[in-house]
């Protein structure tokens, strides 16, 4: 099994942008942690990281033909981007949605995402482990599903 | 260290409802695998159901003193309940929301959530495992806090 | 055939309150004549009557097995109880709603019922005889439903 | 005693228009039933039924004079003619709003009347079995406003 | 100088219809005193009543060319008839709208006309008076423009 | 008789402000005109005008005891000065309102006047003509209601 | 194969009404110019005009039942009548929309068309090529549909 | 005379919740100040807190009848309890409705009542000094209304 | 301590406008009781009364050094004049809002206030007893915070 | 004369995403089909697709000078791309704006197009053939206005 | 070259108001700074501060006349006042709009000026300064629109 | 002191575009202005303009180090571009936001910054000059700050 594990802008400055909001891991570290837990589980995971609306929807359409799940913090694209929508949509697979920080406890239009309508689920305010979560359910989804 | 898990409205029938959905697993079988997960982390659970929104507040009003978190699933009532929001609020302790199915996914309505702005995330769409994704993060959080 | 009589917060004082507005039948009254016509029409009744949204969720929960219908005034919680509406649905039981004044004769809030997305129809301002109009369509209506 | 019953635009096609939606009764037939009803009740019915709001108002204000009651299924012009209130409203006669399906389980838009405000009730989603209660709740009111 | 005086919906029965707040006077008792108001003034008055939209479009198709202004009052059209707001326009005759009640001191939505935007001027609440003065005023504007 | 005749802010203008627009005729030549009219129809006027809606508070109160009528164009006031509309109501004379140009023929907000629901009639788009529409039908409206 | 081709109030007049505007070309020229496309592509047209809403509707449940296929102006209709949508969905036809203008590049509310849920397709701002554009994808959509 | 002094959800925690923000007195105290006042002024009070709406509504079903008025701090149930509202209503006895914080200084949602609209006065942000105020004004205002 | 008592717009009338509504009390009576209660209190109170929202900016510029609170009833000025609100933050005196009839019971635009984010709290419906209340409960804040 | 015919985001993946809803035909057999039209029409096409609002944009500044008109298939950037929205507008070309599926049809935002405003006309639910319509109307309007 | 520099109300407080938020300068001193940046630009300075609405548009009206441009800070009035707008309109001189804060990185109603439509140019959170920019472009704007 | 200059889509095209309306100021030329006046303030400035979100982000995290403060006109990404606005915020610098020409003066939407929140200050309506205004107000601002 293969997922992709895709960042929007900014989220390359992870660690180092508000540290006492964010936490000081940076995203390599976290990218670390997720394939230490993706060995475990048995599968391989593509990273991207891009703060280019253009280059995102480029490489889910380049990349989604062999895999099997996306896990993807859109960073501030989720409250707008419609494209990015249709090209999650458009790869027809499982689609897990990770925000840092709580989009919900904030004002009103932070809360609306444009994603939200094409993914399975959405983990919010969980930091960095909200990707570890995606993760492990992505993987539980997909094996269940090819179960059936 | 002791957290509170909390279930609303109608999630007391959790495995006989709309099965496909929602799944088969019963409320009481989430709970024993929250149980079995607790052990293991070495924290101890609480748990309530309540078709209404007065019993929830007394179980939190009685409850918060000797524990260290809440995990909560309000049901329907997350959506009005500014009631259930201020019993969670005077808590003072980290709360974790979870939803079974997508809440971001369907009408814009089922969107809003009127606890999340006293919460620490949300778990949308993950299914039963949510809860413990949430049961994972509010220990490591209560953990790292204690720890500062 | 069984069916559901359930009223929400308040209509326990019908006939004392407002009667220039309400009429002076009262709600036992009101049964009485449901009564009458349901044994004409050969099915059971079973009363239900709270304040409480609770009580009513829990009266649904433990009686919707063995029946084939509700009729339901929901009073206020028409326009806000999620939670009811949830429950509602999740008998999977055909649902009548009745309103004893017209409420789509009056402020534009009052015309919304979250209710009413779960139920068959919708009688509004036909006062008491509205119960027996669809105490017979909901007899009607499972007998064609059940003839198919 | 004499009541208008009227129907608006695309009423005429009822038993031909989406069959399974609408059942297989034309408006020929629910006219006959109401007619069987009225002989039981004593009272004398004329029938209307035009696609033009113009001419369902001219006949309002024709027959208005010599009756007491009127039962209407404006069809689409429920959410938008205002011409149509005003006639109803000018004929000071109770008026008895009348919907083959629950338009309060639909699009928001739909469950808007503006006939409402000046309509003594709304009966929606009971098919042609609303016409049978708007008549029986019709003769009920006029007669017991006449005994007054 | 010839003008069109054209009222809509419901307006036939000025005088009959709730006189305490109408007034008694009936639309051919106005059309009386604009007709003499018409010949102090040297103008011609061609007059339409009807209940139908199509017809009152039909009507300004037909006469628009030989006359010089046209004085309306839509009745509930004013509201939501964007087709006899394109008629008018299409006329390119200077129009004047007419109001029996003063719609702008009731709900908001009253206050709405689609109809006052292709319109030189609007008179409200001036009872049946606002034909008179709306007659005054077209004659002195068109007579000003043809002096230019 | 006695009637008040009052203008808003900027109206002292009249006749200097976008000729091409508004006329060339000045505040004193419309008064001056209105002065003609109430001399052949037997009252008395009082004119004021203010750019301060202080001051045009001050004269209502101090002017309404010996007057029977209000003649008022509030100019941009009328948009939002609530201040002015008690004013207007604590005289309980009545009202008419005068705008010089159509205000609902422009932009949405425009046409909202918040001195409307305390007013008899509103004159819009009719020129310094409006004030002698709003003259004439003052005085017949107070004879009228006086010689009830 | 035979097509509906309905216009809607104020069409009649097209090439008279604002000609800078909406080109000099009559609904005559339009119609013969479709006829001789037509006949290119083998098809049968039937044409109908009205300024009434009712007529409209009248005609389109006379004509739907021969016919394979509706084109449609609405004209100001298009904004507000749900009649005529019913009317349309009613006859389960597939329906292409054709505005001779952009009502796309206009004021919001122009742009809202009731009609659209019900049609196939949409031309805007295309003039009269718009109905022969309509016309080539409505026979290209039925014959492949009949194809399949 | 007796009056009601009823408290909704989360202030029976008084004193506790947040003492920077609402002080560090007790509801036991409050209710002793109001006790001792209600000497003074030679009225019997009877105290009633629940967390939960249906509670609530009992307790004002059965108490109003020997009462003559209702202090009432809904807490959170402020902004959407429509039953509360219909139970206050159904009372028929004059209410206070008393904010220990200024709900109008804060977010627009809180400062929404539906309370409001059945009671007699608001008190906002004026501590537990707000239930004196109101007691105050309520004997006032009954012993007025009975003196007329 | 000094306190300042201001009233806007129309409140000099007070007595003499609709005294049904507000009663037959007149300001100066008012503010002969504010005075008692001040004499009682230990404090000295300044009253400033205008139309002019100008004239109720200059007062609380020139005033407020000396003083150390503010009772305010803004009249209408309460739903618009951001340029009092401003005036009254710039002080940075603890003030009281004061409204003789209960703003929320009525329309929705009424019950907003644009002074209400800058002030401590909000007496509604309580009449001339209002500014008693208002006046207690600043005296003891001023006190109480002095204290600390 | 030459044109430039543009696709936005995801359009590339043509024929293969969701083939049922789309059709099977590919992006580059449009453009032969295009280029077969463009040829008869005597014209030139420049394709360019991309799923990079900056690129786009960069494409329309450099090839918009020897160009005579746009045809845009802006995908999901339809609905918010204001920057799409200002190249085209820089380009002071004719803009034919087409949408693949009817996106009147669907939610109401999907109706929205930011771009429409600087269009000359929009075709939507025309599958492929849109495109040819729009390149048959744009070289009529271009010979249309060049012989002039 | 005369100028207006007009301030609304509040701002003669300027330096004594929050000077942490604000600064410690005055207005004398801003318009010395300003004076003294005039006499190097060789043009001449009124200049004008009220808290009155009213007079703010007297002094528009009588000072416009010998002037060629306006540097205006309305203060909270630009948010509301429409009078304040139209007096600008009025003297057909170019305006500019200044405010010491950034209006637009607050609540969105602090974004909102109603004066905006009818100036040239706002500078926003520049403080004082803000004035010198306002005075350098309305110079060169007004010396380059006499050149042309 | 380094400062970036940064302009968003389309403004490349400075001087081409609409001359009338946006002066025949190029790009460069503005840029050669800013650079001369940054010399005699003693600043460095970095330019850079592109038409694409992800480029604007990626200059912005590269070089926010070594400056001191931002000045950017983000074209029309100023309406919705919510990464732009997380980028600047992330590099913790002082950000000045200008546009040429007035977006306060026009349609509503325009009028709206997502950038703004984030910002020091925005100049609007001042052309080029604007970014003078910007570049002085920047050095000033930082020498002040760092002087604290």
């Amino acid at each position: 099994m293969r997922l992709l594990v895709v960042n929007g802008p900014n989220l390359n400055l992870l660690g180092q942008r508000d540290p006492d909001h964010y936490g000081r891991i940076t995203l390599t570290e976290v990218q670390d942690r997720l394939l230490e837990r993706a060995r475990e589980l048995g599968v391989e995971l593509t990273f991207f990281q891009s703060n280019s609306e253009g280059a995102l929807i480029d490489f889910l359409q380049q990349e989604a033909r062999g895999a099997q799940g996306i896990i993807i913090n859109p960073g501030a694209l989720t409250h707008y981007s419609l494209a990015l929508r249709d090209a999650l949509a458009d790869t027809r697979l499982p689609v897990m949605e990770v925000h840092l920080s709580n989009i919900h406890a904030r004002e009103e239009w932070r809360a609306r995402s444009v994603v939200a309508p094409v993914s399975l689920g959405q983990l919010s305010g969980t930091g960095w482990r909200g990707y570890l979560y995606a993760l492990d359910f992505l993987v539980a989804h997909v094996r269940e599903e090819g179960a059936r």
